[in-house]
C-alpha cells in the first residue's frame, strides 16, 4: 500500500500562473450567488478574466422572496452560478437538533429552487442556457459527523439530475460540481496546512495528495460555463483530487 | 435496438407463494413508520412471517415530538425501517411553490434525522442495531417534473451515506433502498396497468421488462434487516427493474 | 475524524451460527465454479444448508472449450455462480508486463463469456434463470499495483451490466458481487490480522471496520440465488463493508 | 412523461464555430493513438488549434511491441490520449464467440497498459505528464447486443482508476471520457440521423435529445489536457447527452 510520498506542491495553479488568453465567456452575462462564500471570489475573477460579465450578488438568500429579487436585479443572465455556501457543522448525529438541520437547508437547499424557478422562464423562452450548481463531494461518500451537511448537498445534487433532464429539451443545461477538499482559507487555514498530520491525513485519503486549487474548481466551472459544454444534462461532476470518482 | 418481447409474469412473487420457511428475523422487534404506505403493508407482513415482531406506526410524523414519542412507546428496537412516504408530486420545476417543496421535505426529510436520533442511543449503548431507510431511486436519476421529490429523496440517500460512516464503529447499520417502478396499487392502479401504452412504457424503461412486486422489495428489506446482513455500511443498494444499477 | 475504535469482532457470523431454517434454495441446482477457491467453499456450504443441489467444479477453465464441457456434464442449472478466481498481482503499472495481463484476463475474463454462453441456450428455453458474477470492488475503487487485476475485474462487471439488460427479457437474471475485504486465510492469513499495523489499516479503509466474514458475502449471494431475488438487472452490489458504497 | 420536443440543433458546434481564442495548449506535445478513427480526426484538429502539437499515430498497435515504438518514436509527450477504437458488435451474447472477443480486446483492451507503460517512466521521471482515455459509457449502463465491447471497455476504466491512484503521487494524472451517441458519420451516417424513427430513439433515450457533437468531446478532452486540469485522479467522465450522469 505503499506508494512514493514526494513534497507535491500544494497548490500549482497559485504557484504557476495559467495563461488567461481564453476568452470563451465574452458575451457571457453569469450571476453567482453568495459571491463572497466559498470559493465564489476565486471563481469571480476567473469567470471574469475568460471574459465573463460577472453579476456577483451578496444577497444571504434566507428571505424566501430574495432570489426572484436578486435575479429580476440581475438582468439578462446566461449562465447562473448557483453557490450555496454554510459552514458544515461537525456535531455528532445523535445530538443534531431542528435548528441545525433546519439553518443549512435554509441556506443550501430551499434557495435552490426559488433561484432556478426566477432564471428558468426567461432560459426558456430564449431556449438557451445554464445552470451549474456548486455542490460537495460530501454527498456523494459519507463523512463521519457531516450528515446534517451530507443531506442539505445530496437534496441538490439529485435536484439537479431531475432539473437536467426535464430543462434539456429547452436548450436549458443543469449540472453541478461536487466539490471536497478545496484549498481555500476558510476550510484549511495555514495553521492546519502546516500541521505534519494533516498531511499524512491528506496523502491518505485524498488520492490527489494536496488540497485542490481554488483555481482549479473554478476553472472546471469557468468550462462548463462556455459554449463548448452544451452537451451536458444533470451531471455531476466530482472534484476533489479522486475522492470520490464518480 | 429490438429484443424478445414475451408477456412477462407481471408479479411473479404474488402468484407463487414464496415457501417462508426462513425464520432469520425471530427475536427481532422492529419498527416501521408510516406502516400504512407505500410498500409498508407488505413489508410488515413478510417481516412478520420471517418471524419479526412487527411495531407498525401509523403516525405521520410531521409533529417535530413525535419521532421520538413513537420511538419511545416501541419499546426495544433491533431494526428501525425509516418509511416515509408521501405521494410524489408532478409538477414543472418552474411553477413548484415553497409549499409543494416544504410538505414534501417535512414529510419524507425531516422526520429521519428525528426518528434516527431517537433510536440511536439504545443501539449504541448495545452496540447492536440497524436502520433501513426505504428510499426512492428517483434520487439516483433524474425525472421529469419530480424535482422536488427527487431532491428530498436524495437527501435521504446522502443522510443514509454519512449516518452509516459514522455508526458503524458503533455496530450499527445504517442503509438504504433505491427503489422506484414498484407493483403497488397507489402507483400503479389496475386501470394503469392494463393500458398498452403503460406496457409499452414500461418495457421501454425498465430493462426488467415489468414492474417490481412489492413482496420482491420487501424480501430485500427483510434479507437486510437481518444479521446475515452485517456488513454493509452506509449503502444504497437499487431496486427498480435495473432502471439505476449502482 | 476520530471515531470510537471498540475491538469489532473480525467475523461476527463465524462465531454465532446463523439458523438455518431457511431452505429457499430447495429444488435449485446451482453450479459454482472454481470451487475450490476464494470465498467458493464457504459458498458452497451456505448454498447446500439453504437446500440447493450445489455442482462444483474444480476445473481451471482456461482451455476455451472446457467451460461447455462443464456446463454440459453439470445436467440441469437453475443458477450459474461464476466465481473466477486469481491471485491478484501487485505488479506497479510501469512493471506489468504481457505475461501477467494474460493471465489474469485468461483466467478471470475470458471464461466468462464462455460459461454464460453455455449456460444460456437452456435458460433462455425454459424462460428461468440466473447468473451470479462473483467480483470484486477493485473494479470500482483504484487501488494502488492493482491495475490488471482491476481491469480485468472491471471486464466482469461491465460485461454483467450488459448480458443483464439483454437477458432480462428472457427472464435470466444476470447480476455481480462486488467484493472485497473478505476474511478468507488466503488473503488475510491469521498473521496478517494479527498485526496492530493492518488492524489499523482496516478502521482507517474499511468503514466497517473489520473484515467481511466469508459467510456474510455468502448468505448475500445465497439471497441472489433465490425466488425472491427476480428483480435485479445487470446489477452491481458492492458487498466490502462500505470501502464502496455504489 | 411528455416533454417539449423541438427541433434541437443536431450538433450545435458545427453550425456555430467556436472561438478558438484559448491557446492553452501551447508548449504541449501530445500523442494521440488511432488518429484516424472514432472522433480521434476532430479531436487532434482541436487539440492544435488550441496550441498544442499534435502527433497522430495511425498504427494499429496489434502487434505488442507497436505501442514502445510509436511511443519512442514520438519524443517527448506531455499527454498521452489513448484512443483506441474498434467497431463495436452486435452480436448476441449467445452467439459470441472466441474471435470476436478476442479481437475486441486485443484492439481496445490489451495495447492500453502497453502504451501506459510506454509513457509513463518519462512522466515520472519528470515529475509530471497525463493521460486520457476517449472511453465509451457502454462500460457503465448495459446495452443489448453489446457484451463483448462493454467488457472491453469496462477493462479500460476500471484500468484507468487504478493507474489513477498508483500515478497521483508522481504527479501524473490518469483520466477517462465515457462516451456514447456521438456525431460521427461512422456511428451515425446522414441516412440513419434523417431517419424519424432514430430520432424518436434519440429523444427517448438521450436526455440531451441530440448527439453529442465530436467536437463537444473534443473540447471536452481538450480541457482535461490542460494545465487547468491537473487535480483529478482516475475519474471516469460520462459524455453522453445525460445517458449516464456518474
Amino acid at each position: 500500500m505503499r506508494g512514493p510520498r514526494h513534497n507535491l506542491p500544494p497548490n500549482p495553479l497559485s504557484k504557476k500562473e495559467i495563461r488567461m488568453t481564453d476568452r470563451s465567456l465574452e458575451n457571457k452575462r453569469i450571476l453567482v450567488t453568495h459571491a463572497g462564500h466559498f470559493i465564489a471570489p476565486v471563481l469571480c475573477e476567473v469567470l471574469a478574466a475568460h471574459g465573463a460579465t460577472v453579476i456577483a450578488s451578496h444577497e444571504a438568500l434566507i428571505d424566501p422572496a430574495e432570489p426572484a429579487r436578486v435575479v429580476a436585479a440581475a438582468g439578462h443572465i446566461d449562465v447562473l452560478v448557483a453557490n450555496l455556501a454554510e459552514p458544515a457543522p461537525s456535531t455528532p448525529a445523535v445530538e443534531v437538533g431542528d435548528d441545525e438541520w433546519r439553518r443549512v437547508f435554509g441556506a443550501i437547499v430551499d434557495p435552490l429552487p426559488r433561484l432556478c424557478k426566477a432564471v428558468l422562464p426567461a432560459m426558456i423562452a430564449r431556449r438557451s442556457g445554464r445552470i451549474l450548481v456548486m455542490g460537495s463531494a460530501s454527498a456523494l461518500r459519507g463523512m463521519k459527523r457531516a450528515s446534517t451537511y451530507s443531506a442539505a448537498r445530496g437534496a441538490q445534487l439529485s435536484y439537479v439530475q431531475a432539473l437536467g433532464v426535464e430543462m434539456a429539451p429547452h436548450n436549458v443545461q443543469v449540472n453541478a460540481l461536487a466539490m471536497n477538499f478545496v484549498d481555500t482559507p476558510t476550510y484549511f487555514p495555514d495553521s492546519v496546512k502546516a500541521n505534519p498530520r494533516f498531511q499524512e491525513r491528506l496523502q491518505r485519503e485524498v488520492p490527489l495528495g494536496r488540497l485542490v486549487a481554488a483555481r482549479e474548481d473554478a476553472e472546471f466551472a469557468a468550462f462548463m460555463c462556455g459554449d463548448a459544454a452544451g452537451c451536458f444534462v444533470g451531471q455531476v461532476f466530482p472534484v476533489c483530487g479522486g475522492w470520490v470518482t464518480r
